[in-house]
């Protein structure tokens, strides 16, 4: 059977000390186990993804229930320290709990952000008298502290994208249309070894690429819980570019996720062919200005919602608070984590006191939406370290690239 | 604001009579409404989507809360005659349905195999003493069913689907990667209007594009609920191309989804530069004259599963049993719905009665796997009419291409 290079696997101390970590979370919450099966926190567990359940209880060795292929688990994870078994049936869970020396769960965590409501009330039934507690929120902590493996992965995403946006001042043409452009822009990005599969949290939560959008269709919103998502080909996908042409003298915003081996940059530049219209010039300055500030002021410990005071506070200053992050339809933050998935933690939000800490992975992308003119910004992907936010992408930011 | 073409939008008769007939549904199911919300069903009712709750009461009319962008659901749907409102809070959907002076459902129809359970939970104790009875299996049986103006869009994906093959023949080359070949023809479908976004029903049923695999490669399983999944670029994505190079004499699987205005055609042909090894090259012939064989039976009133039977029924004739659908994984359906989604209704699967019926739109994929050697199929969309089956797709699929 065809099989990974040895490097593509994700090591099994790592993969052991994610699930050990876990584990201690579990017991101080006074959770008994955890049942995962989404597919973003399973490669997270295992290094790979199949249809299958993973218990983890309190104590003690997990459990990995499998539906379909056993042996793609069994070449692509290094999870070998545990038992691995074919679930026939979902009835047979409880079984292959009891049988492998492990106490039937009281309080049981489950992924609810996600399981679909027919799947909870199948557990409901099978743990008959079982508290069903939320382990997403769990998970999604630990998730948002990167290891050393998940950071130099997601520097290869980050050189993936540098390369991918480095192509880019060459193949910008005014007369092209921005689905056209966005073809020739995800070609690239294929052949960078770009998954194309963007994971993002949650309920139709629809995400393909990201946005590569001009003039005013970089001023659009749509359903996505985003700044800017553009007007799209048709109302069946009312997401990212259209079918308009772009022109000399307009933003042309792009927005793009890159995603290798699994692990998200998100990344934000504003073009132009020839000049932008001042308004959208200054509105970029200051969100330049806006990274410089967080850039200089955060820090391990410091309420994630500060980030938001921060962006905010230099928008008011310049008096741009009417088009800060979104107009008419302004999102309340300024960043969030990426990592498996778009959406992770933390959010860079109003309000948020989770405090930020080393590890994190965070997208910062302080945006002006003039509606009808265009939308600008900047974004960059950092990591944060004992001594502040590192910038993991290479390609220049000082300014709105004019072609 | 920019705006789609007018041509774009879906009629207006057409959005108001799939929810008179869905209200139809849910008369005779004794519910007294459903409230709505996965994007593919938002799409079929409201012709486009945002981020909403469709309550549709059993008589009388809907209600339309949106929480995020009213005006793109102003411009994108034809739906004017109902009231559409902005849902600040959840907990405000209640008092919007009595507002409208409509009865507080007892029995609520709900998609419980895709909204999280914590919403679910949420509906529960905001509906509290009511039922919440599934609703997704009456909306699918609808979608199912496709209208004149649904099986024309689809005729657009399929002509938009010939184009993307028709080009096939000149890029497929021997040296070059699977991934890298997937790069050339995803650009071509999206300068072809390809959405990109291809949506599948369901929890953790991710899924890009499609499949092209070369060898080996094109008998590899995985996660995904079909009889030929890819090994992928990595374990944390282990689906589709991968970096094989594709070489002479070997089958190359050409397995892809295409997606225009929302309606999905799914296509497989199998290719050969040189010759392909006589086990496949039989194998092709074989789901060939299966294809023809359900070609000429299928008809209306015949249960779903009797096409399966069929063509269980020529594999064995031609001892080839171990290898159709898959191995050692094997699916146990031939065929799917398509639509809105990938995994419509009616499945195609064995022992499944749900009779056929005129306006069906179905993808049959006779295919046949030799783990370690390769995959071989063929697959069309079809819609069923009163006299039987119409294929949409004009690519040739008279033998294996020999390039």
């Amino acid at each position: 059977m065809p099989n990974y290079k040895e490097t593509y696997l994700t090591p099994k101390t790592e993969l052991i000390k994610r699930i050990k970590d876990f584990q201690s979370m579990m017991q101080t919450e006074d959770l008994d186990g955890a049942l995962i099966s989404q597919s973003a926190d399973i490669v997270y567990f295992c290094g790979t993804y199949q249809d299958l359940h993973l218990y983890i209880p309190a104590a003690g060795k997990p459990v990995i229930m499998i539906r379909r292929n056993i042996d793609r688990f069994r070449t692509d994870s290094k999870l070998d320290d545990y038992p691995v078994i074919k679930l026939r049936k979902f009835s047979e869970i409880i079984r292959n709990i009891k049988e492998h020396d492990l106490p039937v769960p009281k309080r049981l965590g489950l992924e609810l952000d996600v399981i679909p409501a027919s799947v909870y009330l199948k557990y409901k039934q099978l743990f008959a008298g079982a508290d069903l507690i939320d382990c997403s929120s769990l998970i999604r902590r630990q998730r948002a502290i990167k290891s050393d493996y998940e950071i130099a992965r997601t520097k290869e995403t980050a050189k993936m994208m540098d390369n991918i946006f480095n192509a880019l001042p060459s193949i910008i043409k005014p007369g092209k249309s921005e689905f056209e452009l966005a073809g020739d822009i995800e070609k690239i990005a294929r052949r960078e070894g770009h998954q194309g599969l963007i994971k993002t949290r949650g309920f139709n939560a629809e995400f393909y690429f990201g946005q590569l959008l001009s003039g005013p269709n970089s001023a659009m919103s749509s359903y996505f819980d985003g700044p800017i998502n553009g007007i799209g080909l048709y109302p069946e996908f009312p997401f990212g570019p259209g079918e308009k042409i772009i022109e000399r003298e307009e933003p042309v915003l792009f927005d793009y996720v890159g995603a290798k081996h699994g692990y998200i940059v998100d990344i934000t530049r504003t073009f132009a062919i020839g000049e932008a219209p001042d308004m959208i010039d200054n509105a970029y300055k200051v969100a330049e200005e806006i990274q410089q500030v967080i850039l200089a002021k955060a820090l391990p410990c410091m309420p994630a919602g500060h980030l938001y005071d921060l962006a905010f506070e230099q928008a008011q200053k310049h008096g741009l608070t009417d088009y800060f992050m979104g107009a008419p339809y302004p999102v309340s933050f300024v960043g969030h984590g990426v990592g498996l998935e778009l959406n992770e933690l933390p959010v860079l939000a109003k309000g948020v006191n989770t405090p930020l800490e080393a590890g994190m992975i965070m997208a910062i992308e302080p945006k002006f939406v003039f509606p009808g003119i265009g939308g600008v910004g900047l974004e960059n992907t950092f990591v944060m370290s004992n001594t502040g936010l590192k910038k993991l992408c290479s390609f220049p930011d000082q300014t709105i690239i004019r072609l």
